[in-house]
């Protein structure tokens, strides 16, 4: 990385939302320019809307283009030039379109690299919908939009539990049709390589939750069984299939550094039971780093001042650590020492671990 | 209720297990004999050998019928002469075989009235398996034993949340599939008489969680959303579908009297989050008043005098509530004033109330 600071691409939202109040409220402390140079992905006329209706004090400094940010200030990119009308807590389609637009024009500079990390603001999820009224989750619209055919995976990262979905937004019958020896493994090993590359964790112990609450079923004995054998041979420390409800009720969660979920319910319902504030979500598998600040009401009281900022806040201070546990990890293996010709011989344990260290691990090609 | 202690009728369980255990400590306390006169279903042999390996002091009075229970004693049926040969911890078939027979001995007895309640001791899951190899729930078992032909349903009964599931010990695929109005509304007028009935709770309030994480799909909308409408119009105040994410991450659980989920995992797990120690399984719908103490491990740890007995405890005065409530909710409908003529040119909300008070609400026959 150069020696300058990390710039993080922040998109406004949905522009009816609370993005900007969160935006504002987070950089009104001075101390975070220090840290990062944030590039607002937005609108100035909306964005001085905002400002007014919630009379708090920010000063922006226009831009057009990425690379005229500067260190020191909040730097806001204007990413369209049409009028929006602002209609505070509404959800309508000017809005999501406005926060889409954004994202595009963010999505379009990342695969340029003119930033380091990416914070998208608070998003409808309805927004992100295809033609057809199918709802994407965010992580694959990010997936598709950097031509990653595994798509993204979204970590939620909180204090007490990481936890992670198989099914991402998905209804329930076709979260069930969906598991596959060939999708678990797919999860399973992005969120490994997330928990070392992202969190920088050196060793992760991760738990596979059972998709049935007997444990016991078609699923377990067929597919999760053997593939958690499979993933251990590979060295990825993979344990379950586990009951959820004993996994939760029995508090195995604290000893393992990540939970893969095989639906939304089955991971999330119990992470919020925990604690609701200080979760980000982390989207992981991407070419750029990228969080999501965890917010319940994206519409609600917006334009009243209420919104807490601590959602925004937490979601930059993981993108600032994504992007710096990325550099440290790749620079620790980018001049690997030869191998020596006398570990050839060795057991293998050495050799494995040897190869490990040089190459991500992927996951089978079919 | 005729003037004489309420009988409780508990099955010793696994004699593998910890039953014995709990009901040892439990009636320890010589006030326990005060509120009610436990029969309990099991073997004097199997009996004394835990006695033996416990170390424990504990007096019971051997009875051959249940006519001859006796109030102020431990009275202990014999329901098979067989030696059973006992293996402290270990989950074997003559563990397994005794637990169901001293079942079906209690069960039989409840037919003939014998009893006020039935408290069933720590039983493993597949023990109550069909040849199959299909594991049934203890209130599906209970249901079929009692001939009520719409089952049993349990109700994670805890100080935080009341809690049951649409499809009880059912694989997920099973559970998608079995989603229906009619199921839907059977398992939810069950749960709206019990806690009428069991709970004596004058107009309770009950949510329905989604099938769905987004609250939003087919099932949502073409069976969940109506049939909700039709509740109300019945006189059951139904509430959602709601998102089980927002609905426990936000707290609206503890707005609800009952809360019925779609499937085990989706309703379990938020239960357990709050709190393992207290809650206390009420199986309801059936002619007997019946509850299971909620127990982490049947075997671990048996013979060891390590088991906290706080759950058979709670089953028991659980089972007693639903013994009085019953008692008191039928004692006040069994003699209602005859109806007003002046009542009949009222308005429909008053002759509707009147209706409600004499007779159960029943779902709609197909």
């Amino acid at each position: 990385m150069e020696n300058r600071k990390i710039r993080i691409a922040i998109t406004h939202g949905e522009t009816n939302g609370i993005g900007y109040e969160l935006i504002f409220k987070t950089f009104a402390e001075t101390e975070m320019l220090e840290m990062c140079t944030p590039i607002i992905y937005g609108s100035p006329k909306v964005a001085a809307y905002h400002r007014k209706a919630l009379d708090i004090p920010a000063n922006f400094s226009i831009i057009s283009r990425a690379e005229d940010a500067q260190d020191g200030r909040i730097n806001l990119l204007t990413c369209f030039d049409e009028e929006v009308k602002v209609d505070l807590s509404l959800p309508t389609e000017e809005s999501s379109k406005a926060a889409v637009k954004a994202l595009e024009r963010a999505i379009e500079d990342g695969r340029k690299g003119l930033y380091d990390a990416l914070v998208v603001g608070p998003t409808a999820a309805t927004s992100l919908s295809s033609g057809n009224g199918h709802t994407e989750s965010i992580a694959d619209y990010l997936g598709r939009k950097f031509d990653n055919k595994d798509g993204g995976l979204t970590i939620f990262n909180s204090y007490k539990m990481r936890v992670a979905s198989a099914n991402e937004s998905v209804d329930m019958k076709k979260a069930i049709g969906n598991i596959s020896r060939n999708l678990i493994e797919k999860k399973a090993t992005t969120m490994y390589n997330a928990l070392k590359r992202d969190l920088l964790l050196s060793n992760p112990r991760m738990a596979l939750l059972a998709l049935n609450p007997t444990a016991n079923g078609e699923e377990e004995t067929a597919i999760m069984k053997p593939l958690v054998d499979e993933l251990k041979e590979k060295g990825i420390m993979v344990f379950g299939p586990y009951s959820a409800e004993q996994f939760f009720g029995m508090g195995y969660y604290e000893s393992f550094d990540g939970i893969l979920a095989m639906y939304d319910d089955q991971g999330i319902i119990p992470m919020k039971m925990l604690n609701t504030d200080t979760a980000t979500r982390l989207i992981t598998g991407l070419p750029v780093a990228c969080t999501v600040p965890e917010v319940d009401e994206v519409f609600a009281n917006a334009g009243r001042n209420m919104a807490d900022e601590s959602c925004m806040r937490q979601a930059i201070y993981n993108a600032i650590d994504m992007v710096r546990n990325r550099a440290t990890y790749d620079e620790s293996r980018r001049n690997p020492l030869p191998k020596l010709f006398h570990e050839k011989k060795d057991d293998s344990e050495k050799v494995r671990f040897a190869v490990q260290k040089n190459k991500e691990i992927k996951p089978t090609e079919e």
